[in-house]
Order: structure tokens, then C-alpha cells, then sequence
């Protein structure tokens, strides 16, 4: 039987309650740790060591339904921060919470050269200017920072780990949160277009190849544990986050073998990205000669 | 100076990991709480005591920009699950992640009368007849369970305890998580129209009233503990969370005096609701109506 139920009771303090007790509002996302190796159990009780102090925030961008993230270490007395995938309409307001929360941006990086919207990174750049740019080397795209697989960008005591996830665009990057002792537990991957919440990115632009979106998928991102929460660079259902276990039993193309998956998308019968002949330009540059014109 | 570098070492086991070490892929959202009672202050390191063990997912419906919340008891063996503000059109996703996460829907709740949107309730019961609809005595509304200021809403060992927050409809409570022993921290508000993301809804239909707002925000909701989540039911510039603590520095009309706030009020100049004529009725039997029409 369901233990469900409701019951009914005054709030003895409801309307005299003590003000706030906090002296700070900073409100770090608490993603605490395991306290030991020991496997992970998802119905079961785990023990969790000291929390890892990591502030995290989802954003939305309605038009190309993108979410950028922007994560911080609020342990550390600059409360460093990265935003991962900004986009150039909604740079203001994620440069407000930045500020609103006391951070301090340090990397605006990309998962991929996007095809469906222009990158925020170079407007960001212009307003912020110690900010430094951050893609993969294999990309092709100017950045301040050009990583290699297995780079670990480090903001404070916390630090990305920079995964090859080739297939969607031949330069992809998933960025997994770390698994040292300071880090946030559940680790977060940030998947790009790799993996979306049950589907992934097309493979038919940008130097795509579905044999290699599945086996970068399969090697790089279904390897890491399943409570892993998958943050993907959009989501046109309403979905916000996924974990890899759950991806691993009802993607409902990457669950299937290599050759089905490749006749998935062999098949898929999209339109040409109607974007793509604004953006890609735009964001091989990271976004900066588009946001250049607009300063 | 920022302690934000890149380094770049290789990841040995890359393409070599072991497969997923976990047995179950249930990805509860671990939200910590404090292991005593001591002030929490968001930039220092605090204690946290085991995990309430929550599973969290917010979901978002594009057309009225509206969130659902789902949350459930994982370490319950009947995994019990709640969705607040349901929307009718995104039914069927929400029951499929609850099917596929293996969680047993035992409440659909309402913050309010919707105006915008009608709501997913009575489309659920048709499709999980053991769902039982919650809404506020005072809304006038029907439903299986009308709460009063002060109910708690169990499902397993958590429960969401209604703070009545009147003032953008007569009916509106915010539902917050409690603050026992085995419950989630931060803790969460789910605060209707009451606080939305740097702004507030209208108080000019349905019982409206902006004094009224005002003093339910201040009264339930500012006196949280300022680390508090607020998720609201909406959020239409792609923000997906805030605390008590940011709003009660940075929201543009509730920081305001009452004078101001209610002169704010009463010069939005806001379009008639375009949904209100059709939403309202149905919504005032938890959709049911519209919900048994299209069954």
C-alpha cells in the first residue's frame, strides 16, 4: 500500500515566523558526493560526503529551445563560473544572474560549432572581457582556449573534463563534471547534441557521421555511471535533464545496434537547417565578427 | 586572483572504462540537508546529513510557458510520486517518465485555477484512475482533496506542507517541502503565480487582489529560509529557478514598498487573458470536463 496521505495540521509559526536566518542568499545547488566508492544503488540509501559547494543554473532560449548552464564554485572566495553553450539573444540575462549572484565569469565555452543559433561567447567576450572563450581544437573554430580530448577546465576547486563526442559536428565535446573529492555528486555531462533527452543530434551537417555519434556515445558517454544527470544543449519537449541510465534503456535510437541506428538517421528526412548558413559562419568565429556588428 | 586554469592531462581510460557500475539507473535528484541546525550561510562549507532520497524533474510546456513539477519518494518501495500543475497537452509525456522511472502517481495538484492553460488533472485520472486531485478549499474549485492553510501532503516519507498565498487568485498556496528530518535541502517552494522569477502574476482577475499578494509573499514566502528554491509555475524569459534570498533582493515589484507594488499593480496594462474564458471553467473541475471530453 501506497503511503500516501494527507494530513491536516496548524503551521503554529505560519504568520510569526523569525526573518530569514541567512546572512547570504547564495544559493549553491547542492549536488553532494558518495562518501565512498561503493556502488551506487539508485533506490537505496547512500551515505554522501560534505557537499560540493557547486552553483548551478539551467537557462532557456525559447526561439532555438537552447539551454545554456552556468555553473560556479561559491566555496571559492572569486566564485568563479563557466556558462557553457550562452547564445547571443539571451546574453544580457545570463550576464544579470551572473552579476546578481556576485560571480565571477571566467569561460564561456561551446559543446559544438552550433547550427541553430548564433553563440553568445563573443558578445559575452565584448561585456566581459577577461572572459575567455573555450572549444575543442578539433572544431576548426577560433577560440581564446582550444581543448583536446581529456582537457580539464578547472573554475575554483571544481573542474569540467572535455570528453570527444564526434558525430553530430566532427569537433563535439560533452563536458563531465569531475570525480574527485570536491566534486558535485551525481557527475553532469554536458552533452552538446551527442545525446538529447531520448534522441540526439542530426549527422548530416558540419562533417557529421552517424557510425561516429554511436560509438562516441557508446564510448564516452554510456561508460560513465548511470546516475550521471545528462544536461543537453536542447530539448524541444520540455524536458530539462535525463541521466545516462535512463538514456541507455529508452533513447529510442541509441539503445537500438549500430546498423539500425544508422538507418535511423539515414532516414530521418529533416529539413535543411534553416539557421545553419547564419550561424556556422558566425560561430566558427565563436559568435565574434556577429557580435562585433552588434556592440 | 581566480583560481580558473585548463589543464591538459590524458584521460587513461578513455575508451577502456568499465561498464556502468551501477545496477539500478533511478537518478534521484540528491538534495541534501543540513546535519544541524546551524545558520546556513551560502558561501561557506556546511554538514549535510544523508540524502532525502528525492527525485526531481521539472518540465516545461512551451505554448503557456508553464512548468510541471513531478517529485517522488525513491526509497519508498512504491517509489510515490506527485506532479504539481499538470498541463493538459503535456500529459502524456509527464505519465511517461513517471512509467519509465517506475514511480507510482498517487496526487496531481493545482497551485490554483489556472487562466492560461487547462490543467493536466482530470486528463490524468482518466488515465491513472488511483491519482487523486488537490487543490485549495478556497479556490472554489473541485477536486478529491481540498486543502486547507497548513496540510501536508505525504508521499512516502516526504510531504509538501500548503502555505495559502492569495492574491493573484483567491486560491493560490504555494507548496513547500518540509523541513523534518528525511526532507529535501534546500528546501523547495512551488510557488504558483504568487513569485514568479524576478517578477509576480496579475491580481486583476479572479478574485485578484495586489494588497492581498503582497502581504501572502511576505508572510509565507520571504520568511523561508533565504536559500529556499522557488520554482514557479511559469517562467516566460527561460529562467528555471531561483531562492527566497535572490528575490527578496533583485525582484523588481515585490522588493518594492506596498504603496509601490500596488501601484505597479495597477498600471501593468495587461491584454484580457487569452485562455481565461476557456481555462477557468474547465479549470474549476480540475479540467475534468475538458479532460472527459477528449478521454
Amino acid at each position: 500500500m501506497i503511503r500516501a496521505c494527507l494530513w491536516r495540521a496548524p503551521l503554529p509559526t505560519l504568520r510569526s515566523q523569525p526573518p530569514p536566518s541567512s546572512s547570504s542568499f547564495l544559493p549553491p545547488h547542492y549536488l553532494p558526493r558518495r562518501r565512498n566508492s561503493s556502488r551506487f544503488l539508485g533506490s537505496a540509501m547512500v551515505s554522501i560526503s560534505p557537499s560540493s559547494h557547486l552553483l548551478f543554473r539551467q537557462l532557456f532560449e525559447k526561439d532555438s529551445s537552447t539551454y545554456t548552464y552556468l555553473l560556479a564554485d561559491v566555496t571559492h572566495p572569486d566564485k568563479p563560473a563557466v556558462l557553457i553553450d550562452p547564445v547571443d539573444k539571451t546574453v544580457d540575462r545570463d550576464l544579470s544572474v551572473v552579476r546578481e549572484l556576485g560571480l565571477k565569469l571566467v569561460y564561456a565555452m561551446n559543446t559544438h560549432v552550433h547550427a541553430d543559433h548564433v553563440t553568445g561567447t563573443g558578445l559575452i567576450k565584448t561585456k566581459v572581457p577577461d572572459v575567455k572563450s573555450v572549444i575543442s581544437r578539433a572544431s576548426g573554430a577560433k577560440a581564446d582556449v582550444l581543448i583536446e580530448p581529456g582537457d580539464k577546465i578547472a573554475f575554483g576547486d571544481l573542474f569540467l573534463e572535455a570528453r570527444p563526442t564526434p558525430g553530430h559536428t566532427l569537433g563535439c565535446v560533452t563536458y563531465v563534471t569531475g570525480d574527485g573529492p570536491a566534486q558535485p555528486y551525481p557527475r553532469m555531462a554536458f552533452t552538446g547534441d551527442a545525446v538529447l533527452i531520448r534522441g540526439c543530434g542530426r549527422t548530416d551537417f558540419q562533417g557529421g557521421s552517424s557510425e561516429q555519434l554511436y560509438e562516441s556515445v557508446h564510448s564516452q558517454i554510456f561508460t560513465l555511471p548511470k546516475e550521471t544527470l545528462i544536461y543537453p544543449a536542447h530539448d524541444y519537449k520540455g524536458f530539462t535533464v535525463s541521466t545516462v541510465g535512463e538514456e541507455m534503456l529508452y533513447n529510442p535510437r541509441l539503445t537500438k545496434d549500430m546498423d539500425k541506428f544508422k538507418d535511423i538517421m539515414a532516414n530521418l528526412n529533416l529539413p535543411y537547417p534553416k539557421m545553419i548558413d547564419v550561424a556556422v559562419p558566425s560561430n566558427m568565429v565563436c559568435g565574434f565578427q556577429d557580435a562585433t556588428s552588434k556592440a
